[in-house]
């Protein structure tokens, strides 16, 4: 690459740290590509650190040392955090959004790839000081969460199947008792896409009882892969008994009144005073 | 915000256009942001599209006037994009992802929070220049797909359920024949997630006959939208009937052979010559 000023090289380095998150990349590597001299690199860091911190971006941890270099990784302040899920509980709060059985209509606003990268931002915060090798979710809507999470986190994402799917070969299949319901149903998560011993964040959208959660907790054990976090966008507390009890989740549905459409979503557990 | 240095502001600059893609940003709102003359900003802006430019990360479009100021457009080369589909058609053509049925296991591959972001970005590039209002796609592996299309294209994503959800409201349901399997099958839409008249790219992982698509394309007429483009990963030119003509796919599958666990996978017509 040809020799940049320090103007364009921070420009570079900024897009090439942002698109590298969770990965350690030697000063040496800078150096080389920009033909500068290690410690301009480590001016333009300096400068980079700064604004990374000020703007609530995330950190840059400096290694020293022959395997050092630099790792960004992704933070969302708690404060920011808080307030766009409170932005978030005001919008979910909305009477139109209760459907009949007691449901919310959410689906618009988990469409939207900056609610996710939000999400995604905030989950990467709470589980970033975990040793993790995977983020595990269940099919359907858990899945944008799980690729949101990931992509900061620089994890693959496994993906749970509701039935058992003939395209990903041989399966193992475990029955759960989803625990709202209490109906009987399968999960499966094909062979080959978890290797043994893997630490395993699993991330969903909705958790009432924790059945669903619970189902990929024992798949998990089938698999001889170990539960590193679990992370639930929105919980309801409507429940007599939960069935998982160690988890984050960052909004709390506390009601929903199907004949006044009166919705209460308060910030999850994530946000409570330690 | 405090004043900052250029070198400061350019970082800061830099991170801003990078997670606001599609996104008309008016140089009033850095001028103030960094409480610097507008002139400082335009000459920060042309040092930072010049090294968007030549990374190929993408363009910066600055429109003069009142109305006026800076979109990033997110854009990938077509020798970058063919590259990295090349590498990934090296990696899907490995015997060992051969599954009984002539079922390619690719769990693995779409699992990869950056080979989705490439295949975000390429299809974000090839459906620049439409007008698109949404991003379409039914479950369950062409989600993440839509996602990361979505993302750089600063669109949001409805997808298509294979069955009717009770959680999200009424829903608009149409049969449709799967075109490789003859068999029927159902696909449905919340009623309030499309609105009339959206203009609509559909994104998917796979495409056969094409009979999913034409599903999704009629299910679109229901709701008095329109299709805006139609991008499938990889398109298998096994069949002898195509229902869907106008696409874009960015791999071809010309071939799996169970016995010898053979396959071919070349570069989709993406990249035919023009």
């Amino acid at each position: 690459m040809k020799k940049l000023k320090r103007s364009a090289r921070l420009v570079e380095m900024t897009q090439y740290l942002l698109f590298r998150p969770h990965t350690l990349i030697p000063l040496t590597t800078f150096a080389e590509r920009y033909s500068s001299a290690k410690s301009s690199i480590s001016e333009d860091l300096a400068i980079i650190k700064e604004v990374f911190e000020d703007e609530g971006l995330g950190e840059l941890h400096t290694l020293a040392g022959a395997a050092g270099g630099v790792k960004f990784i992704p933070k969302v302040a708690k404060e920011a955090s808080l307030s766009f899920v409170q932005d978030l509980c005001n919008q979910l709060e909305q009477p139109e959004r209760v459907l009949p059985g007691g449901f919310l209509y959410m689906a618009d606003i988990m469409g939207r790839p900056q609610v996710l990268n939000e999400i995604g931002k905030t989950f990467a915060t709470a589980f970033a000081g975990r040793e993790l090798d995977v983020v595990m979710t269940v099919e359907t809507k858990g899945i944008p969460l799980a690729y949101a999470t990931a992509s900061f986190m620089n994890l693959p994402v496994v993906t749970v199947r509701r039935d058992s799917n003939a395209t990903e070969g041989s399966a193992v299949s475990i029955n759960y008792v989803s625990g709202s319901s209490k109906r009987i149903q399968t999960m499966s998560l094909a062979r080959r896409t978890l290797q043994e011993g893997a630490r395993v964040l699993i991330i969903d959208d909705f958790k009432r009882a924790g059945g669903t959660i619970q189902g990929m907790v024992d798949l998990l054990g089938e698999f001889k892969a170990t539960v590193g976090g679990v992370g639930v966008f929105i919980e309801s507390n409507e429940v007599e008994e939960e069935l998982v009890k160690d988890y984050i989740s960052l909004a709390k549905l506390t009601g929903v009144d199907s004949k006044t459409k009166q919705v209460t979503v308060v910030p999850g557990n994530y946000f409570d005073s330690e």
